[in-house]
């Protein structure tokens, strides 16, 4: 049982769209990903995924309209909604989802991550 | 499908050790919670439960240690783990945890909260 530190987590990942494992909570996964540039669309059939922004603005496209998350601040991607993140400047994002989550979701393609590190 | 802004949800929380829902993801929740002064020993029969400080400092007891976690730390307390979180000053609170979890755990009492509003 040892404390994590944000700052030092997200200071130790050296590749970008590569979400990492915090902690596992039952079976729920906390990831931390630094993001830049655009992702690609995706949906996650079965999971609902959180997106709280703890650096940076994050902008996620959805279909029909756009959200800006600044540094604090979170919104709830339900099961199915195809979004796509996209960060001007580099974000660190936090990731609260069902561990089964892919990163890509429904795609699958070279940014697949199958197996996701710790931090 | 609103971004939820933290400092705002935390300015509209009013009660101490009163978590309030933030956002669930499948069957977990995030949960929001200011808290000062000592909470109760309790433990999680069948939940994990992750504690993010957002602000201040959290001392987390254990029977055998104790874990101070600053702003940006976390830790996971595994379930069964009895555990008592007690702070001097306020502390702005993230928890990832099962939708299932109670506040006082195996513990029921007047600290007890059954329902869990939203932000």
């Amino acid at each position: 049982m040892e404390p994590l530190n944000l700052h030092e987590a997200f200071g130790s990942i050296d590749a970008l769209w590569s979400p990492r494992l915090a902690a596992r909570v039952n079976d729920t996964a906390v990831k931390l990903a630094r993001v830049q540039g655009e992702f690609l669309w995706h949906h996650h059939e079965a999971e609902d995924e959180l997106f709280l922004v703890l650096k940076g603005t994050l902008r996620l496209e959805f279909r029909d309209r756009v959200v800006t998350l600044n540094e604090g601040e979170m919104l709830l991607v339900p099961r199915g909604v195809e979004h796509r993140p996209v960060a001007e400047e580099e974000v660190w994002l936090m990731l609260v989802e069902p561990s089964s989550t892919l990163n890509t979701g429904n795609v699958r393609n070279e940014r697949t991550i199958d197996r996701v590190e710790g931090v």
